[in-house]
């Protein structure tokens, strides 16, 4: 498949999809204005630990059948007859199916995002292609500097392309110079316009209502977690004993990455009121802020709060998840306020403030020594840029040079919120338009013109990501389609909706994936929070939009999202302690029914300070998961495996941890003697992903295949 | 109330009384012999989090009620009506509980057991007595040593009394000399003969079959847990508003007892591997084991097994219980033995081998060390007396001393395994009475001469109580009573039923703690394992004879123990991550339910090697704990707050750690600056004790009492 991007426009494009697709969004719309929060969670009331041995009799049957069949059409009699979907329905719910993955892969390639080579080479032989590692299109990630290099060298800038950007109406166009910008004539780079991104959403909308694709999609997740279930009966001591004679390797020596975590929360809390506690001990005298014009020093600062650290205690610091956050993200949103004061927060939390962010580089750092003296656990750390001012981006490279926070340990994620509406009305931004632009120029700049912008062209090599952040189950209101608003012109107040954002975000990442590749810099990933509460249509649009996603709970609403999710290996990071305090409590949260599906799941603390008690906090989220739902060692390997699979480490890096061939898939892809997980596991989820893929192609007919690879 | 111990004969009793008795001990047994292991612990399906919701209407009526009712006779009434329970039968219940109160006070006063203040009170305005402080009778145990004193001082031994001990038929009798002993006169020392001591349990094991007394206690049960969910509901704000506003303390810096640990398991599993890898490294050529008369070195211990350290991993160690281990006591206790092999064991893991447990007391040690430095942390790990030779005892204490094991953080407690079967089927034991008396004479003769026996005499100093352990669910086919043969008599192979291990522990105990106060010695508490499986009729025994319980699972089946357990306050050290590998889902076990309803429950590790992964298990067992149940902070200060209650802590300690007035109940006896527990809390569960024993003595008619209290 070439990067071609053909623009789709709507009188190609079956009415009645369309038609589809603003159903389900109209649907929302209308649960969201008389909305139950809980309804959206109402998941089995059984807890998931040993439930499933009635249906594995049945299952073992079905499989038995499935293994004798020897013609795809048999199989087909047979689930037709068992799940009451008509041959018609069946082949209409493969080629959609098929067509939604053919969607994600060309989102995908377009954006330097990854796409699983097995399912991609199911697609290249049923358009009668021929798959090529070479067409392959992969992020590209900067390696980590060696240990006599400087991690802070600011020489090595590249030249100046002299290329001149502007964003309009939120998309970003690059001319060749002033010139050809002046004439309006930038170069050609393909995205997705408005249009063909509303149509493809559409696509996937449409589906996730469509009775015979639910159905189908329904029958197959339970057939994979059956199929699991059988698995860990037949071969869990064969898996056992591979692990257990695979020397030198065990959980604790394997490669763990915290995939999501947001840097003002990744101490605990205990850890932050040691640190406060410890800066009034030392450094009382010292001016840190200014308030209405006046100095005022750390001892002063805690005397207007009325407050003497020595007290100080967890409960009154109170920045920990309690039963007072279930259900209410906004409480949740202001414990990151120590005592609930913004003043703690500005000063301890922020990298921004009197002291340039002092306080928190230094937190930030001592969790980094524990990582790297702990050696085999990384991070990703979600910083913040608002885009209030382009100057957020020069400030926060500052930060990072001069408090020295590089750690070999760490690789840090941008993290965008979703508050455009509270920034507009204290009349900061005159428009969302405005918004993007102070994300997004700062970053092409520093991309055409790295000798000029030294300390973001050196920050953004330990950058791999975005993330967008808020709580999803706040709406806006507006309904998403081509007719929507563009940036420039959405000046009111109103916030808009998660897709709007993710759209914009997705095509300014991309457009800026394919400059910095072009200069053979690295490129970032797209990975939003998604699917933690609200909308279904938030986990269509990362399908399209994102790289891999963060918590993913609602998968578990919609069959035809979660097996699409499964077929193209999308990476979930999940939370469920994070979950446990805010959404779902954690023995209704999905991860084991995802992770025994085989669906790409890892496990992230998110927060810290928040929801976790010892100081291993990602041990912690780890022993819990393994407590609760029993997990076996081979378990545990496979998700810190997905982990680092899932996360922006370099290429160089990942082969060391995961071995040399880890971008291929199956046994092949898994050295064990460094990810502890038994070849057992690797070939029984290669073959049940292929053997899904086989099904679903086997389905079509040969003569619809040529309508749909256009 | 003296401390007399009048003894009852049969005549005595009432004949229906014992007739129940042996019907409950003859179901037993038969369930033991169609044993369904599984259907004990067939509690309901339903996950304990957020179910209670329905009930709470209810028993609002229900406490509104009960408040605007005037006189007990009124709520009998209610009560009667909700619950058909008639007034005569609710009358003989509160009888009954009355007197399992009575005789299990008996019991623990003559142990210097501890029985609860209040109960106490109650029991004595029902009997028309005066309570007096000064009568209270409790345990004591060694204040530890000054900083600046030798915790290995030998020299301050006291003088020999010369008194002369014996132990025949499994008890000891203590003769002031020798001459005494020959004629038979031995000193008057009270204790329970086997006769009154089967009548006792006779009444409670009656008790626990008696429908009335089932419903009563069932009730009385449901009515707690759903006082407490109101008093969740109404008052949780103000205990957190309490518990913020206590300066300087938070639920990190309250001290917490590890009451129940295992020595052999209290390093986790990548600490053994650790340390065995660096005593591989570090000495190799060390000899460290005799085998068939020859000497070998450490790197010839592990040619022998075919083993390189250096490949070893926690998998391969094999020392973590998994799914494997669930219903599987048999399969846990292998788990002992690193990679399988008992030679490791006993090099690691034991006090005596060729090295005199040098390692095994350098991992203990540096277990000590990390509690030493997270200051807050205590722990009672238990060391075994098999009884196989008298020899056991000064080992073990010149393996504390030569090593220097000694450590704040940690009080000692001895475990007596009950596997007096497998020494006789080894021939090593020729009757159940020699291992009794291998196991207490030594201990009657270091206290009648310490000087002579300075190393026991010093280590004692730091044994604050016994264990019994083994696997409850293994079952003898013997049924207890007073036609049990004695134990100079049990000479055959099969194992002595659980009830009579702890008669005769109880028994040499108590009599030992009798002559030890009287020379100012400090006395054990008797701390058994107990209700983690087996037959209900364990709970009834230690009842009795125990000053507190480990596990205590099987409480969850019987409503009756239940609140006998709670009315007493008996302490029960919970460890649901062990339950959740051996016997019980984390979800269903009953420690949140227990917790609510009042009972004196603890959190405690059993056996982090096996159970745990981080390296904080005492924080890890909490966290979980807190995150799968969501327990306030209040609520976990609490469980705090009663290890250290439950623990063989010092007076001055307690002091300490708790508040001056820590043997005062209710919360007068609570010092939040020290426990983080609100006063709102405390006076509630001193309310609600006191309710329902006002309740239960409202309920008796004057002329009953007199008969009960003899």
């Amino acid at each position: 498949m070439p990067r071609q991007f053909p623009k789709l426009n709507i009188s190609e494009v079956d009415e009645q999809v369309r038609l589809l697709a603003e159903k389900v969004f109209a649907k929302v719309l209308r649960e969201e204005d008389s909305k139950d929060a809980l309804s959206l969670f109402t998941v089995p009331e059984d807890c998931p630990i040993g439930q499933k041995e009635a249906k594995e009799r049945e299952l073992q049957k079905e499989l038995a059948e499935q293994q004798s069949v020897e013609t795809a059409k048999r199989f087909l009699f047979f689930f037709y007859f068992f799940f009451q979907v008509t041959v018609d329905d069946y082949e209409q719910a493969a080629k959609s199916l098929v067509k939604a993955l053919l969607i994600r892969e060309k989102y995908s390639r377009l954006a330097y995002h990854r796409f699983p080579r097995t399912t991609s080479q199911y697609l290249c032989s049923m358009q009668q292609e021929k798959w090529k590692v070479e067409d392959e299109v992969c992020p590209h990630f900067h390696s980590p500097p060696e240990e006599n290099e400087d991690p802070y060298n600011l020489d090595d800038a590249p030249d100046n392309l002299n290329y001149v950007v502007k964003i309009r109406g939120g998309i970003p166009y690059v001319y060749d110079n002033k010139e050809m910008m002046e004439v309006n004539e930038p170069r050609s780079l393909p995205y997705p316009d408005l249009e063909t991104y509303t149509l493809d959403l559409s696509h996937v909308l449409a589906l996730i209502a469509d009775g015979p694709t639910r159905t189908y999609c329904h029958s197959r997740l339970n057939f994979l977690e059956g199929k699991f279930s059988l698995h860990a009966m037949l071969k869990e001591m064969s898996e056992l004993k591979e692990v257990k004679s695979n020397p030198h390797r065990d959980f604790y020596n394997v490669r763990k990455v915290d995939t999501h975590i947001h840097a003002a929360a990744c101490m605990n809390q205990k850890h932050l009121l040691r640190f406060i506690k410890h800066t009034y001990q030392t450094e009382p005298d010292r001016i840190v802020a200014e308030k209405k014009g006046k100095k005022m020093t750390l001892k002063q600062v805690f005397e207007s709060l009325h407050m003497d650290p020595y007290d100080l205690t967890v409960d009154s610091l109170d920045v920990h998840a309690g039963r007072q956050t279930f259900h209410r993200f906004d409480k949740f949103n202001s414990k990151y306020n120590p005592v609930g004061a913004s003043e703690l927060r500005d000063l301890y939390l922020k990298t921004e403030n009197y002291i340039g962010g002092e306080y928190f580089a230094r937190m930030v750092k001592e969790v980094a020594r524990e990582l790297e003296e702990s050696k085999y656990q990384y991070t990703e750390p979600r910083l913040s840029i608002y885009g209030r001012s382009p100057d957020e981006w020069l400030n926060l490279a500052k930060w990072f040079i001069k408090h020295k926070v590089y750690s070999p340990n760490m690789r840090w994620i941008i993290q965008v919120p979703r508050i455009y509406d509270i920034f507009r009305s204290k009349n900061i931004l005159p428009s969302f338009g405005k918004m993007l632009e102070n994300i997004f120029v700062p970053l092409f700049e520093a991309t055409i013109n790295p000798k000029d912008h030294k300390e973001l062209h050196l920050f953004l090599k330990y950058v791999t990501g975005f993330d967008s952040v808020d709580d999803e189950s706040k709406h806006s209101g507006h309904m998403f389609s081509d007719k929507s608003l563009n940036p420039d012109l959405w000046t009111s107040e109103k916030n808009p909706p998660y897709s709007y954002y993710l759209y914009y975000m997705y095509v300014n990442i991309m457009l800026l994936n394919n400059l910095r590749k072009e200069r053979g810099m690295c490129t970032f990933l797209f990975r939003p929070h998604c699917g933690e509460a609200g909308s279904i249509t938030h986990l269509v649009s990362a399908f399209l939009t994102a790289d891999n996603i963060s918590h993913g709970l609602l998968l578990k609403k919609s069959p035809v999202l979660q097996y699409l999710y499964y077929l193209a290996q999308i990476p979930i990071a999940m939370s469920p302690l994070s979950n446990n305090s805010l959404f779902l409590e954690y023995s209704k949260n999905p991860l084991r029914e995802f992770l025994h599906k085989g669906l790409h799941v890892s496990l992230s603390t998110d927060d810290p300070m928040q929801f976790h008690y010892t100081k291993e906090a990602l041990m912690e989220e780890y022993a819990i998961a393994a407590q609760v739902w029993k997990l076996s060692t081979c378990d545990l390997c496979e998700i810190a495996r997905n982990s680092v699979l899932q996360s922006g480490l370099s290429d160089k890096e990942k082969q060391k941890f995961l071995g040399v061939n880890y971008c291929k898939e199956g046994p092949e892809g898994n050295d064990i003697r460094k990810t502890n997980v038994a070849q057992i596991r690797m070939a029984f989820r290669y073959e049940t992903l292929c053997n899904e893929l086989s099904f679903l192609f086997d389905a079509m007919r040969t003569d619809e295949i040529s309508t749909l690879s256009k």
